[in-house]
């Protein structure tokens, strides 16, 4: 079957990402979508800046309008930002038959609902998973996960910007001129901060969350909207003496009155999962009446956390049209033709790290017969603990983290070290994963 | 439109959650899948016991093979357990051409293949969200939310009675055995806790999420199984001071040499996310090479949790069956003429709890002034904070958090509190959210 083809518009941070992980992961995705995913046109302002990007690999023009009238492509994917050019090549897309993806989220929360009439009228496909939470697959979890719910509130931390100067004001006790200054240095912040810092970006995903949760049209203007500029450092400390965080939150509620729909800083209690959401990273807390409260947390942006969320789209997309209702998503992910028998390794060729506990004689030459045991089968050890003896004992616990190692290597070492006379009883082996 | 029949092998906790949660939202779904999903029939061991909940909804009868034989019917939910009568029944079902839903865990990591070989050349759907982590929605994000990955690796606390014996042996020092006691007293474990405790059901969880992590056949035998029988509480005490918590974790890992797939008990440094997943919660941690770290967190049992992942499951088919492709998911997750027109609140009318600052004179009768404008306006103080003045200063701060109450009533207080002559400048107002 031949490859979809896709348009896209815009070549910056998304763009080259969404670029860059489809040639890379081509082969993974398409055992995946049963079908190739090709970009074949690319729009951009500067065509000498994206040669080396493209390379290439397919047609590069300097017209957006060019991609959109293409009739060769299936799929339009916006990703140029902005909402008066890029509201009308959108329509022009939809009025062209063609499915669009989109980053977009002042796009939706402003035209939005012009949009989805549009192409709910052409029989079109608008999505837009990567518009709230970069990489994090919200918009699915709620208008398909969570579908079974009546959905009582949402609350996120939905702008990385906002969250990492928080986290280094309360982290460094700094204030939010200072902190906003480091941010824009570490490319966290935008040269004009304003739409991060004073919440609207955070309003337009909220908007769009609060649409799908709730069934409602997409109603910015009725937004209530407030930054963390004039968030004093004085406040984060004072949170924090009694027990609470402050975090920027998009929420919206259902209420017996109607529906709340606000952005503000917020106390949250310290031992809430989503209170210890730190620096740009992203978490949307969603209250359901039958599954309860359940947290989404990752990368909310980014070149490729975005790009996974659009090329998500796509494969959505092309998984519609290409297979029969019934096969839209394989059972096991893959298409059941490309599904590979690799092998499970046997556990004594795992790698990891591990925690060991010995109980040893106290007294002088333990560890160094422990460690040379530890040397000779290459573990290299990473922390030690060595409990002083009880009062009157002359037993005592040493425990070791060691680096990652084979799992053959430990049983080896294990096996040495429970052989010496200065070691009772059996060592207590647990594995131990970093997890980052 | 007709309503979609769907046949119920089984009407235990989960069982009676999904006829309960479908019945409750009956109004909300329909207005999510475009069509009404009605249980025609469904099978129980104990007409009895069965009755007062179906109360006369439906057909009841004692037999599970009149279900799957029902022509009427059109999706077979199985949430029987076990898995040798439920793969002769779920087998009937496929060829009778019926979609099937379960919440099967070890049904899918033991027969999977041969199921979904037998639905795959019969055009229909096997669906088990709720087989995986209860109501949170991993196997959608896996099968399509991260499609654009490679994904690197999976670690889950995909078992909440082990993740509550845990966190309750690291809370109060309890040893396993004590702590396991508890737990079957409060139902958080099972009579005969085998199959959790000892990491069978991680494992069976495990094996789903690697297969479609990786594109590989179930393989449950080749899993490496480990349970928290033998975890000794001051194992947990020593990895505690050394900065770690001991988790059970279902991990898949993509290694040059093949896929490890294990269950263990790990220990996690304490500052991740997910080492801080207490109680019978669940978390699932993805690691994917565009998108990075992801986590997805929430209830992974119980009636109504689960319930929400089989109900999703059934929407998902029935807007197959129901809608052209281009319209299978809403674009606001409602069908079009379902949006319904609700009012978004004004910020004055919202109900939240406050954070309030007060800069004030160190003089006697200022909090007496504060609270009774507090108290004129039916505010109610949940906690307060006096600061002691520095040295040579006669100026203080309070803070006050207060009770839920409306936006109005706080900035009406505010106004006042503000006129007070022992009050200097304006009152700081940072709302607060418990979030729970």
């Amino acid at each position: 079957m031949k490859s979809i083809k896709v348009g896209l518009l815009g070549l910056g941070t998304v763009g080259a990402g969404t670029f860059h992980v489809l040639r890379r992961n081509q082969a993974e995705i398409m055992r995946r979508a049963g079908r190739g995913i090709e970009i074949s046109m690319v729009s951009v302002r500067n065509l000498e800046k994206a040669q080396p990007i493209i390379d290439g690999a397919c047609e590069l023009v300097g017209d957006s309008w060019l991609v959109v009238n293409n009739p060769d492509i299936d799929i339009v994917v916006e990703l140029i930002g902005g909402t008066e050019l890029t509201k009308e090549l959108v329509l022009q897309a939809i009025a062209n038959g063609k499915h669009v993806v989109t980053a977009n989220k002042a796009l939706l929360a402003i035209h939005g609902n012009e949009i989805f009439k549009a192409a709910q009228d052409k029989g079109v496909i608008v999505a837009f998973e990567a518009a709230v939470a970069g990489g994090i697959p919200i918009i699915k979890a709620l208008r398909e996960g969570l579908t079974a719910n009546r959905i009582e509130w949402i609350a996120g931390i939905i702008n990385g910007t906002t969250n990492f100067i928080l986290s280094e004001m309360r982290d460094k006790g700094l204030d939010f001129a200072t902190v906003l200054k480091q941010a824009q240095e570490l490319g966290y912040a935008e040269a004009d901060p304003t739409f991060d810092i004073e919440g609207v970006d955070a309003a337009h995903k909220a908007t769009i969350m609060a649409a799908i949760a709730f069934g409602i049209p997409m109603q910015f203007d009725k937004a209530h909207i407030e930054g963390i500029s004039k968030l004093e450092a004085i406040d984060i400390n004072y949170a924090e003496q009694l027990g609470y965080r402050i975090k920027l939150l998009g929420i919206t509620k259902r209420t017996a009155k109607g529906i709340e729909l606000r952005v503000h800083p917020t106390l949250i209690p310290s031992k809430r999962l989503i209170a210890n959401v730190e620096g740009a990273m992203n978490a949307v807390l969603v209250q359901g009446d039958a599954v309860g409260a359940s947290l989404y947390y990752g990368k909310g942006a980014g070149a490729e956390p975005t790009a996974s969320s659009v090329i998500a789209d796509l494969v959505d997309i092309t998984r519609l049209a290409t297979a029969d209702p019934e096969h839209r998503v394989p059972h096991l992910a893959f298409q059941p033709q490309s599904i590979n028998q690799e092998v499970i390794l046997p556990m004594s060729e795992i790698t990891t790290s591990y925690y060991l506990r010995l109980h040893v004689a106290d007294q002088a030459g333990v560890l160094a017969d422990v460690t040379r045991i530890m040397a000779d089968f290459a573990i290299s050890i990473d922390a030690m603990l060595q409990k002083e003896p009880a009062v009157n004992e002359n037993q005592t616990d040493i425990i070791m983290l060691t680096h990652q190692t084979q799992e053959k290597n430990v049983l080896a070492a294990i096996a040495k070290i429970e052989q010496l006379s200065s070691v009772f009883g059996s060592v207590t082996k647990i594995r131990l994963e970093e997890l980052s």
